[in-house]
């Protein structure tokens, strides 16, 4: 399958996330992709998400900071949402009008320190598909090991939150 | 009273953050300071923290992203939990042995969209004071409007975790 990431469909005046927006030159670009896809059960289709923090996102010396993980699993949270809901209603990523997910709520568990200089691995999987509303469940491993879950329930954008062009 | 920010009395091998730590100079440097020390019911104080982000922490063009938000609310958490532990042994800041928390829940509801270029405040309050484990409500405001509501679940750092100098 073409499996292009969720992020570079993201319409270019919506792309400034510093956390996954291609038009953030200073930001993390995360890049989330399908890992897995069920055509036959689409809400048991998996996304993957993969990087290495830069060393200046640290907790103490050697553990990235709690606030880099989190935007990590709120990332990969949206985009994960916004690829599902292209792909539940059987629409090409990007393809208009946008469908860009924001996040309502984000619940992250902290469970072992995130080592650095290790790629970090996050995993979603979804736990609620409906039209307006996705919520994406996550873990972030670092070395097969799961150092942090979260849950994002990702809603709709409005359209008054798209920049007029 | 004396009123310094938490996180400048943290111990100088732990004080990287990205978040809050004085010496990270490419991090937000967040300070934490009471707003209110309520002498007859110490979990009753209420703690304080303002900043205005850069603005390359962006979500989409005009509002503050995710991430830089709950770095915020999280970091806000851990500073407030090591005064309150502080505050409630009757302990100088920043006495020997350290008393550093960090973050085993976070959880984040974002409420509004958060403009930039605005001085956000936040503002913490206790449900939880244990010896080991602190929990504590934040709400996050832009222009007297709470933009998100938080809760850290903050957990004494196990020896482990501090670097040996």
């Amino acid at each position: 399958m073409q499996n292009d990431a969720f992020q570079d469909h993201y319409p270019e005046e919506i792309s400034h996330c510093y956390g996954c927006g291609k038009n953030n030159p200073e930001g993390h670009q995360l890049k989330s992709y399908w890992q897995h896809i069920d055509e036959q059960n689409l809400i048991a289709s998996t996304t993957v998400a993969r990087c290495i923090p830069d060393k200046k996102y640290t907790a103490i010396p050697g553990f990235v900071y709690g606030g880099m993980i989190a935007s990590l699993i709120d990332c990969h949270g949206t985009g994960s949402a916004s690829a599902m809901a292209y792909l539940s209603q059987g629409r090409e990523l990007g393809s208009l009008p946008p469908m860009r997910f924001v996040t309502g709520a984000l619940n992250v568990s902290f469970l072992a320190p995130t080592p650095q200089d290790v790629e970090l691995t996050l995993v979603g999987k979804f736990s609620e598909v409906k039209e307006r509303k996705i919520i994406v469940d996550i873990t972030l491993s670092a070395n097969d090991v799961i150092c942090a879950k979260g849950q994002v329930i990702a809603v709709l954008m409005p359209d008054s939150m798209i920049p007029k062009t």
